[in-house]
């Protein structure tokens, strides 16, 4: 049985001050499934889109070894559409519009022969969503879940019943000081991860990531880029490289969590390369274990003498 | 012949969310040669005081090992003052008042015996002043320089004959984007290193810090503190570890370079947990070698494999 992955489709329009695209593939999905794909099958989604959703998207998503069966296809219905705006330091972004169109009425079904899944990512979604998710589930499986300043402001309770279930939670630097109502990252890591999650991924964009677990703060850097194209995405390609990772060695000890965390920051750097999914596209397992090794040596400092 | 550091002494008034303090122990050269202080004897300061500075901190300086002789104390003159106050995220400060007094009509002067000293840092002062200091060495030194927003904007020109001179310039990370009217720091660090430094280490004050030298990218950590008591001094503590390190070592080779920047990040996070130069007074190298292999643990993952 493969990774399942539960999290929005969308059509976004993004403006850089470089450039711009227009309903280009989106969603946490999307994003997660493609990055995790690079390491092993089958990646199985379950979200929602319209009958807008191009065909086009659906066949580059299966010739990555994507299961799209669980994807609902509203007849008659528009796809979730977002548009935002960078400003020129890539770092802050306006949203221009949210559309939740057919993700209004979503109710995530998960397959029956997805319901033993043992490796499950919850994408950035309506909390209330997350636990129709958790509720479906059998088993014991490992539960990764993202989560957003929207739904920490609007639907904190129901969010921290999610935090309850899970085992990793990844949320953004300002998500966690929001959470824990606390700016020292250190001591907001350790409040949130009283709510329920043992391991705690702080993504601070070009600044890298704090992972946070029993008795261990690891820090990783961000790939030093010289251009960013389109930051969107980003953490949830993260996400992809990290539950990816874990599936295709099964291994969820803290020194295999370390070395998850940077294939998730390897495949947040390739995003961000480019619009939209392009820069998942077209890699290999090569090309993200090469870069896992420029993070290696990024990172190495001799012992004491 | 041991490290030369000229810069600042200062009394500072600063206050914190939490805390505040009256005209404590200032200033660069301050901050630099107790921090360097850790790693090998003696460490000369020259700097200039007036007739206020409290004779404790000379002997506080002295019980380090700190050569004081080439500091200039000037009769009837007031010492710099300072004062500044931090927002509750400790990130940002407002500087509420800087007194010159009697760095207004300094004039460095090295002592004969210091001429050729072979690791000198100049602390963040005037770039005009940096010139002089420069232009009264002997040898080939190995010289790391500190600089500031204050300096980039009103002495570029000046700046940038220093930067054509020195081994290593240290810099933040706004600072770098500000020299090189650039958003992107690795394209910043680049263009700052065609200006003439062949090393540059950019501080990115919680976020740690990058060191970019000839094709190599270096990542460190800051060291993950749950309570900063007082960020003031933070960089200056880093040069001294940093600087303190390598003429310990006598050895500037990039590997050892990446090790200095460990120490460098190491000194500062021992800055932070106390108000003024506290931090770092009664510190050991047993201690400060601790948290250089904590720094360790902390970014250590396994290769491919």
């Amino acid at each position: 049985m493969g990774i399942l992955i539960v999290g929005s489709l969308a059509l976004d329009s993004v403006a850089t001050p470089f450039h711009s695209v227009e309903e280009a593939l989106g969603g946490s999905a999307t994003y997660i499934s493609i990055s995790a794909s690079y390491f092993s099958g089958p990646v199985n989604i379950v979200g929602v889109v319209g009958e807008d959703f191009p065909q086009r998207y659906i066949e580059m998503l299966e010739s990555h070894n994507i299961d799209v069966s669980g994807l609902q296809v509203v007849q008659g219905g528009k796809t979730f559409r977002w548009s935002g705006k960078y400003h020129y330091d890539m770092n802050t972004r306006d949203t221009l519009l949210t559309e939740l169109n057919v993700f209004e009425q979503f109710d995530p079904v998960i397959p029956d022969n997805l319901r033993k899944s043992r490796f499950v990512c919850l994408g950035n979604i309506d909390p209330v969503l997350q636990l129709k998710v958790l509720d479906q589930l059998e088993g014991d499986p490992f539960v990764v879940c993202d989560t957003m300043n929207y739904w920490i402001e609007g639907k904190q309770d129901e969010l921290k019943k999610v935090l309850k279930r899970v085992n990793v939670l990844i949320i953004n630097d300002s998500e966690a000081r929001l959470l824990a109502h606390e700016p020292n990252l250190i001591k907001a890591a350790k409040m949130i991860r009283d709510m329920g999650p043992q391991t705690i991924i702080i993504k601070k964009g070009e600044h890298g990531a704090l992972l946070f677990s029993e008795d261990v703060i690891f820090s990783a850097p961000a790939y030093p880029l010289e251009m960013i194209n389109d930051p969107t995405g980003a953490g949830d390609s993260f996400a992809g490289g990290f539950i990816g990772y874990l599936f295709k060695t099964e291994d969820t000890s803290t020194g295999n969590i370390k070395k998850a965390v940077i294939y998730g920051s390897t495949m947040a750097s390739f995003c961000v390369e480019d619009f939209s999914t392009k820069g998942l596209e077209n890699l290999s397992y090569l090309r993200v274990q090469d870069r896992y090794r420029e993070f290696l040596t990024m990172t190495r400092f001799d012992e004491l003498d």
